[in-house]
């Protein structure tokens, strides 16, 4: 079993080398942090990944929860784990001191977050999911609600849930069958079913509240008919006792991976006695809950991250052990046997992995800076747009490059990957639901290009491209990255060309045929903000190399400039295949027909 | 569940139109099969996997073997079609009259074999394996030995299994440590330990014989030191009696998939007592096993596509029925939602799952082909050439697209597809095992850039670039075809100068430089091949078409062009960036250094 999940000396790289994330202490939300506070902060989630989750990653797969008369069981570690998540202020830790916060940044709480997932992320996926939805009632909530909830929320006791799908409504949102009545009384009594609700029930919290879309009563069909709900399971009586509010679990999912957490089956309303409290304002539902989901979406993007760091450390330790072979110019068998990871295939493969989990950390840090910028009041309006337009591309591409990424790991086991003994096989389940949970990679890239890439008359897109061009006119003082910068400059020029060309094409033709190829649209866009980012690496690194470093250091930093050659050769110039797709006008995906897929 | 898992239709159109199989009654050994003796095979082949296999589909992977005390028990669905394949003679189908075979073109065999591995592959690779185990016996084995093993494997009583992977011996087989130790007395002694061994142990069959690696005492060092042995589980005493031959199951592994079929840990010689027979020459053992090999790796390479085929037969299902969401040009929420086939980005994903899996059942039927040509003495050392050339594509490129092309299968079903319920996870967990089996990816790479390329000076690849150009010849009497036939004519020309321009480097820098991106040109061959084949497929569709058919028929015909149109649109076009990394004089994988890797 692999020992390590995880690169500290990483993140320590990324916070404070490439993105210094203490100069945000500038501003008077986070003045009372510096670097000390945020080793320390993360020191203790590297702790605790490494004592109250990795342990349990491969038993909590092999233990799953299990459904027993309407409760789900889930593993005993989630207590002391639920505890300390509480107790430490994990969940909250971005807040404000006034409601239990500690002020940090964002992009140090994702930090820990991303930690938590590589360690286990069924465990991590609890909090997570609290977190997102105690945002939601601090967002749009009143008073009332915010005192009734939050706090219990915040100590972990209480579990958050998003309660979107439904069993015929799954990406098409406005379709939501779940209803909402009003009742004159300050509550709505709620009727339906939902479907894949992660955390939903569980026998390690005492109550579980369900932020959920549904459509009052008599409102329009659509979108704007959906409205946000507080749904608890249990609710609160006039004397102040819990209570049960008719959300009953009707059952679990038994899932390729991610088995620690459950994903289950609601009924709310069964006997006409659930109760929901409308959060923010009627007909907002999908407006208000977008706020979770970007959040959420962030998450997924990251908690992908985490499990292509998982396997890649465990291949890399298994190929820094196992002897296999020959080096291919060394023709005496009596030579001895190298290790795996002296064979270039092997390095190949490696480097894969390092190459896209290490550029989309970056790229995460990066959206999470903006996020900061956003919530101290800098540079609102062109943070926020930075935000929305990378989130499709943080949330999508290591998702679906994590599929081929601990694909690769386990390769490297050769048939040992392909077994229970060794971590990889899970990880590769596990990620497997990131390209479809909180919006499938085909929702997040009609998003990108029929929304991010327009909206704002393309403001987004110029801001995005101008924060790429920044990094090009920065890294030229490098001259070792003369070779990288030129392929960068060709590659947003291509973004460019081809952008403005579907743009074009967009007036002509049917948005359907306009959006048919956007998921290689999204591909080729996240290729080319990988490659952005790792600029930003190399560059430092090189920098970092040109003063005095220790050997470990410098071998770190030439790790960085050798992941980034291999990204540039190998990744990048993928653009140049998805370009010609991209341009072409054979429309033959819309154009197939039902019948002709027939027999 | 699904209910569909191959398309008949297809293989009718492949053998009949595409191929014309029948047509090699032109030779006397196969003079007594005509289109209605196919039909008959494939009809009950169809009807064996309808009824014996699909059925245990999911059954056989949520109740796999076990281990208990030495013995493994598998699933008794097993037995009938054991029987059904002794009985109906399939294991020796292709074989003569004369030891009880049918002498039918392997060709229809593989057929048989890929509705067999889309029916159920876990059912299909014991007598798979016993196939090729027998073939071993059969063409280097000596009489006695045929006379005493081959009637009972024939009938599906004796298991047969290659046994090659030692627990410190994956990929170098010239490692293997498994000793046999000459006795004067006409067998061996063999002592030694094998893992990962297919169906070495079941409680279905009365004997498992093993055709097994081994080095005789003394011999050399390497590949030239490895000999063939039959090792059986049961060896037959002077009575005629069986009487155990001191191999033991030591267990079995837990694996992501392909979990019907157990794969072992043996130990033979733990007592002391274990015999080994020699088959063939001393020290030949590489060389006649790579003839099972290489059946094997067909097999393999047909497997996946087997299940590349059950998966997207399953989504496509399912697309078919789904209601989700509107047309992106529909605007009015109450309009009634659509099946998922209707949207454009879902019928990507089918035409993607469609293109690489009809493409590729082409090529395992053109590579067949050359087989049965071969076997009859036709053109024997073209057609062994272009067999040879092409088994590291037919084994790989279905193998390791089948990892996308089961994960679109997935993602199709959204979170249905990531549950127990649907058939699409398993199909995924299945094919992963695909890319290692039988010579991993990076093994089939480097024999196609190391060794089949320049063979005989590089005549095997002028052979295979003839029969591309000839296709392509044909295919210009067609003009719906010109967009196509000229981005192959550029592939071919690509193909050529980026082949020869490796060669040229080879000389000038080191073997292990010359193979690192090996797996890159398997990927960039593959493409090219696949192509080849989809012109073969569109110019059949387009030419039936002209003449009178169906409306169902035309249907069918369209398909196969949208699919070509797809594949060669969104997949040949890979090539060129293949082609820009191919190029590039970067050693990135040959430079870094493990320490680089380091934390």
């Amino acid at each position: 079993m692999a020992t390590k999940f995880a690169s500290r000396r990483n993140i320590d790289f990324l916070i404070n080398e490439v993105f210094d994330v203490a100069s945000l202490n500038r501003f008077p939300y986070f003045q009372d942090h510096d670097k000390d506070t945020f080793k320390m902060i993360i020191d203790t989630a590297m702790k605790i990944s490494e004592e109250l989750m990795f342990p349990y990653f491969k038993e909590m797969d092999e233990n799953p929860p299990y459904w027993e008369r309407g409760k789900v069981r889930v593993h005993k570690a989630m207590v002391p784990f639920l505890e300390e998540m509480g107790q430490g202020g994990w969940i909250q830790a971005e807040k404000p001191y006034d409601v239990g916060g500690q002020q940090i940044p964002l992009t140090i709480k994702e930090i820990c977050y991303f930690l938590f997932g590589a360690a286990n992320y069924s465990m991590h996926v609890y909090p997570m999911l609290t977190a997102g939805a105690a945002n939601l009632i601090y967002e749009f909530g009143n008073q009332e609600m915010k005192d009734m909830y939050l706090e219990k929320m915040y100590a972990g006791k209480w579990q958050g849930t998003m309660a979107l799908t439904e069993p015929d409504v799954g990406s098409s949102l406005g379709d939501i069958a779940t209803t909402a009545e009003p009742t004159g009384e300050g509550y709505y009594k709620i009727k339906g079913k939902k479907i894949f609700i992660s955390a939903a029930n569980s026998d390690v919290v005492e109550n579980v509240i369900h932020l959920m879309l549904a459509r009052v009563k008599d409102a329009p069909a659509g979108v704007p008919g959906i409205s946000l709900f507080l749904v608890p399971e249990y609710r609160i009586n006039e004397n102040g006792e819990l209570e049960y509010n008719d959300v009953a679990c009707d059952g679990i999912e038994h899932k390729l991976g991610y088995r620690g957490s459950p994903i289950c089956e609601l009924t709310m309303g069964g006997n006409n006695d659930c109760r929901g409290w409308l959060v923010g304002q009627e007909g907002k539902g999908i407006a208000h809950m977008f706020q979770m989901m970007n959040e959420e979406r962030i998450n997924v993007g990251i908690g992908a991250i985490s499990k292509i760091s998982g396997a890649y450390y465990a291949a890399l330790e298994y190929a820094e052990q196992r002897k296999q072979g020959r080096k291919p110019d060394v023709k005496d068998p009596t030579s001895p046997m190298v290790e795996l990871i002296e064979h270039a295939d092997i390095k190949r493969m490696l480097l894969f992995q390092k190459a896209i989990m290490e550029g989309s950390l970056a790229l995460a840090v990066q959206v999470s800076i903006y996020q900061d910028l956003m919530s101290v009041g800098e540079n609102v309006e062109k943070n926020q747009m930075l935000v929305d337009f990378l989130i499709p591309i943080l949330k999508t591409y290591p998702s679906e490059m994590g599929i081929l990424a601990t694909s690769a790991a386990i390769q490297i086991h050769g048939g040992y990957g392909y077994c229970g003994d060794f971590p990889v096989e899970q990880y590769y389940r596990d990620i497997r639901i990131d390209p479809i949970h909180e919006g499938t990679t085909g929702i997040q890239a009609q998003d990108l290009l029929g929304r991010k890439v327009t909206m704002s008359k393309g403001k987004a897109f110029e801001l995005y491209v101008k924060e790429v061009e920044e990094t090009i006119a920065a890294a030229k003082a490098c001259p070792e990255l003369g070779k990288q910068i030129l392929e960068l400059e060709k590659a947003v020029q291509l973004m460019k060309d081809v952008t403005s060309e579907l743009l074009a094409k967009k007036e002509t033709i049917s948005r359907e045929a306009f959006l048919a190829d956007s998921v290689l649209y999204l591909d080729f866009m996240s290729l080319i903000a990988v490659a952005w980012q790792w600029i930003k690496l190399m560059h430092t690194a090189i920098n970092a190399m040109k003063g005095e470093v220790s050997d470990q250091d410098k071998a770190f930093y030439q790790g960085k400039v050798y992941a980034g050659r291999y990204f540039f050769d190998y990744e990048l110039t993928k653009i140049y295949s998805l370009a010609i797709r991209l341009r072409s006008d054979d429309k033959v995906t819309v154009e197939m027909t039902r019948e002709y897929f027939a027999y």
